[in-house]
Formats: C-alpha cells, structure tokens, sequence
C-alpha cells in the first residue's frame, strides 16, 4: 500500500522585507497572523494551510534546528476565494492600492485574479472549480 | 468586512527536472498526477490543494497567459500525515533511498520528518498538532 499525504501542511514562499509582508497577508489577505519571529519569519493561518513567509538569507544560514531552504525570485502562490466574492476582492484590492496583475476566465471553468506581494511574488484568487 | 481567503488552492516549488520531480512526487509522496506540460510543469492534487510544480526559467518566460515567476534555491512544502502513519512513511522513504535528513518532536507537540526532493527543496511531513 503506498502512503498519501492528507493534504499540504505548510507553504511558503520568500520576502525581502517581513513587516511589509507582514501588513500585507494581514490587511490586504485577511489573513490570521500565527506567529513571527524577527528578521527570519512570519507565519499565518489560511484554513488547514499554514502560509509560511520566510527571510531566504535567514533560513539558508539558520540556527534553527531545521534544515536549510530560501529561494531567490518571485514565487506563486494560490487562495481558495468562492465565486460570489470576486468583486469584493476587487474591492479589497483596490482599497489597499493594489494592482490586478490579470485576471483569467478559465475555458474549464473558475476564474483568477493575479496580483503581486510587497516582494514580488505571484500571488492569485481563484475559485476552486478551476481544478475540478 | 474584511475578505478572507477559504485556504491554499496551489502551492509551488520549482524543479530543475521535471521527470525526476513527477517520478518522485508519484511514487515517494505518493500524489495524485493532474497533469503535465513537457518543458514546464507537472501538477498534482493533494487533498484540496494543487501541489504545482514548475520549471523555473520557463515559468519566468512565459507563453502562457499568465503572471511570469520562478525561483532558484531549495523551496519548502510540508504535507499532512497522521501520528499512526510516520513509521509507514519512513519505510516509504526507505524503500525508495530517500535519506531523512532530519526528524523534529516539537515541544508544543507535533512531529515532523525532512527530506528533499531531487531538486535539493526541503520537503516535511508533519503532523497537524504541530500547529495546533
């Protein structure tokens, strides 16, 4: 019998600054703040994920008792947002002067909003039949 | 009323072998295959995330019609897996030469065991506790 993870834990992606990162998954996200610890990282809860911002000079060179990781350029990450909210989205973006990127009509179905982080990284709102 | 995100739709690493990486995910980690474009990306459901791995410099050169991105440097994802289930998983990576490069029994409870994808990324199965 081959073993199967019950879903991702954790993901993570990189920033250059933690309090801009920070006010941004808090503020323009909505996302519940978990923890931070100075100059290395700052983590939140998004349903049963953990988002997990990382310093990558901090935990490629850390003294904390896990292994080393940190990436250099804009990573990708995705939120599960229900068809009905995409305007308020919109809306939230907009009052925190945030650039749409794009948006997508997926010919499957669902639809993306891409727009990007304080450091760069992709991120996107998309309504979860898109991977149905 | 703040907008909050309903969970992490798609988490991303970046490889640099794309066959190597869809061998290992399917086999090691034991994910289910969604689809594969040659010569950019391999894609995987876990549980109600999409695990989306990419080719870095196609990624950040795009064809298609989204958002460009793409990191160097060993990411991190972590997968969830119950406290009954880790000896399974390390005779799982066992039995494919997976070195575990570290294990953790955190303090507040939790368990969690590393090891890296061919790409060199950092990759965790931890139980949720961990975060609870």
């Amino acid at each position: 019998m081959i073993m199967r993870p019950r879903g991702v834990l954790e993901a993570s992606l990189y920033v250059d600054d933690l309090a801009a990162a920070e006010s941004f998954y808090r503020e323009v996200l909505g996302l519940e703040l978990h923890s931070r610890q100075e100059g290395r990282h700052v983590f939140f809860r998004c349903g049963t994920t953990m988002v997990l911002l990382f310093e990558p000079h901090a935990t490629d060179d850390d003294d904390e008792s896990v292994p080393p990781h940190g990436c250099d350029g804009p990573g990708h990450l995705c939120f599960a947002v229900a068809k009905d909210e995409l305007q308020a989205w919109r809306d939230q973006l907009g009052r925190h002067g945030v650039a749409i990127e794009q948006e997508v009509e997926w010919p499957h179905g669902g639809h993306s909003i891409y727009f990007r982080d304080p450091a760069g990284n992709s991120l996107e709102l998309a309504t979860p039949e898109l991977w149905q």
